[in-house]
């Protein structure tokens, strides 16, 4: 039996488990040309909560009571296309679906002799190209440098920060429990890090961690972490815009201090990444991150969640800060 | 006499004539080595209330009590110094003295006969290189992009939406008055004025005016002009920070929305602009600015007061907006 995961409704603001629809349905075949895949790793993003609202972004919304999609690894369980076979683990975009056909268009095979399949939604995949790009495309990190990054268990984040030490800089994290902070300097190799639910105030913590400033600031959240680490900028700092994930759930648009004086005050940029933009860049992104990974340069953490119904509620998981790393679904 | 102004206190808000003070001195006599200048044309500049506050910035603070300093082209009087002989004129920070010693260190020639002598303080100088550079180093104009410009008849703005037209542009400009705006599509060939002092909805204003979204923003003010124009932003635009003058005389931390949201869905650069970190680049930028002026491609308005002891009221007229073009005082 197939099932799939629809979007019920347009969350008003933080989603829940009734936003989402689980129906079961008949397993497709595939007509000529085509190939039934068999999902075996769903990725869950921050970013698929702007799909969900009916507003202009970089990708066009969910509709109602279509399935979500995410990237997704999956393995060709029959083929009538000569260009997979059966046995065969591909990475594209699909839907959040069992069991689905596709003509092939955008799937990349991918190897699990190489590396296991669920990094190849993570550290060999969109999260850490994201990493590998937004630091190099407008942090452009010199090595003695401070780099600070927020969300910095999480996917991107524990990537960016290992990066950073890989390019000589002194590399400062700032994450949600006190075990993540443990994680990012025992595992991840971060020089401090931050707790910042615990933390009265975070412009004075950074400012401790950062006696020399921040030069490059990767912000995987946005709001008042962005306006702490703005505090502490330095000349020519620049700001890696990548997520903003305090601000997705929000109804009203959020406020906060205005930061076109420092902007010009410490000739600052800011700029938006989005991985979408970079595309030609992937091939030598991913190249790079395989060779740091083979040498045990760079680790990964995941989260991984059992059982395709847990889809839902992994996604809603992400804004409680519930995983470590890149946080995916086993089938 | 010689005549001198003092910063007298460090201004609460928007400043007042009781910051400063005037007082009458003996004029000096230049020592071996030095040159006596009188000062002729005074710049009086938004940028000088950020070095009233006692606050980081990429300018050192005044002092209490100390002689405000600004850009003046003055005439040298009398010479000990063999780089300078009477009747040169020179362009250099100096202090709001009516007469002067120097050594001539930082002082560059200027011919009253290529250009008029406050040329020299505009177009010549300072905000033309702002405007120059700032397109050039952060803008990136493009051939058919539409270049929005806040502050528009003010001293840099109108000489901004001027090369946005030598490029081929389409140029809207934003100003307090309707006589600016019907100067910035007279005299300086803007396509579109937006007189925000009488528009209610300056978003809808500028989608009006703009219909296929801003491209690059050249901002002079800072505040909810720059909120409306980051909703027409495009995709991949610029927004260059050069000034805040809206936010200059705020007491508290200014607020307003976050932009984070915008800058990621839009992969929108912003960035913040201080000439000072292109001085290498000045040459060129003169070079290329006379060259247009003589070919009468480019053209520049001046608001001239009379009468140094009318200096910082000039400054103060500035926040009203009294100007059109550069504000210069004549000696």
């Amino acid at each position: 039996m197939n099932k799939t995961i629809y979007l019920k409704n347009r969350p008003e603001g933080t989603p829940s488990l009734s936003d989402f629809e689980l129906k079961e349905e008949d397993t497709p075949s595939p007509d000529e040309g085509e190939i039934l895949l068999k999902s075996k790793y769903i990725s869950v993003d921050p970013y698929l909560r702007g799909r969900m609202r009916n507003s202009e972004s970089y990708i066009e919304p969910f509709k109602i009571n279509e399935p979500i999609e995410s990237n997704i690894i999956s393995e060709v369980v029959s083929s009538n296309n000569p260009n997979f076979k059966e046995g065969d683990h591909v990475s594209g975009m699909q839907k959040w679906k069992k069991f689905q056909v596709s003509q092939g268009k955008g799937l990349n095979k991918v190897d699990p002799n190489t590396a296991p399949l669920s990094a190849y939604l993570g550290i060999l995949g969109l999260t850490g190209i994201t990493a590998y790009l937004g630091l190099d495309k407008i942090g452009k990190l010199k090595e003695g440098e401070t780099l600070l990054v927020s969300g910095a268990a999480g996917a991107v984040g524990s990537i960016v920060g290992q990066i950073g030490k890989i390019k000589g800089c002194k590399v400062v994290g700032i994450a949600g429990t006190d075990d993540k902070v443990q994680k990012l300097k025992n595992d991840f190799g971060f020089d401090e890090g931050i707790n910042y639910k615990t933390t009265t105030n975070i412009s004075e913590a950074i400012k401790k961690a950062c006696p020399n400033g921040v030069d490059v600031y990767f912000d995987n959240v946005g709001g008042e972490i962005l306006d702490a680490a703005l505090e502490n900028i330095n000349k020519f700092g620049r700001v890696i815009n990548c997520g903003a994930i305090s601000l997705y759930n929000a109804i009203e648009t959020p406020t906060g201090p205005r930061h076109e004086g420092t902007l010009i005050k410490k000739s600052v940029l800011m700029q938006g990444f989005t991985i979408r933009d970079y595309v030609k860049d992937f091939g030598p992104a991913i190249k790079q991150l395989a060779t740091w990974l083979k040498a045990d340069e760079i680790k990964y953490s995941e989260t991984i969640v059992e059982g395709f119904d847990k889809t839902p509620q992994a996604f809603l998981d992400l804004f409680k800060g519930k995983n470590s790393g890149k946080m995916v679904v086993k089938i």
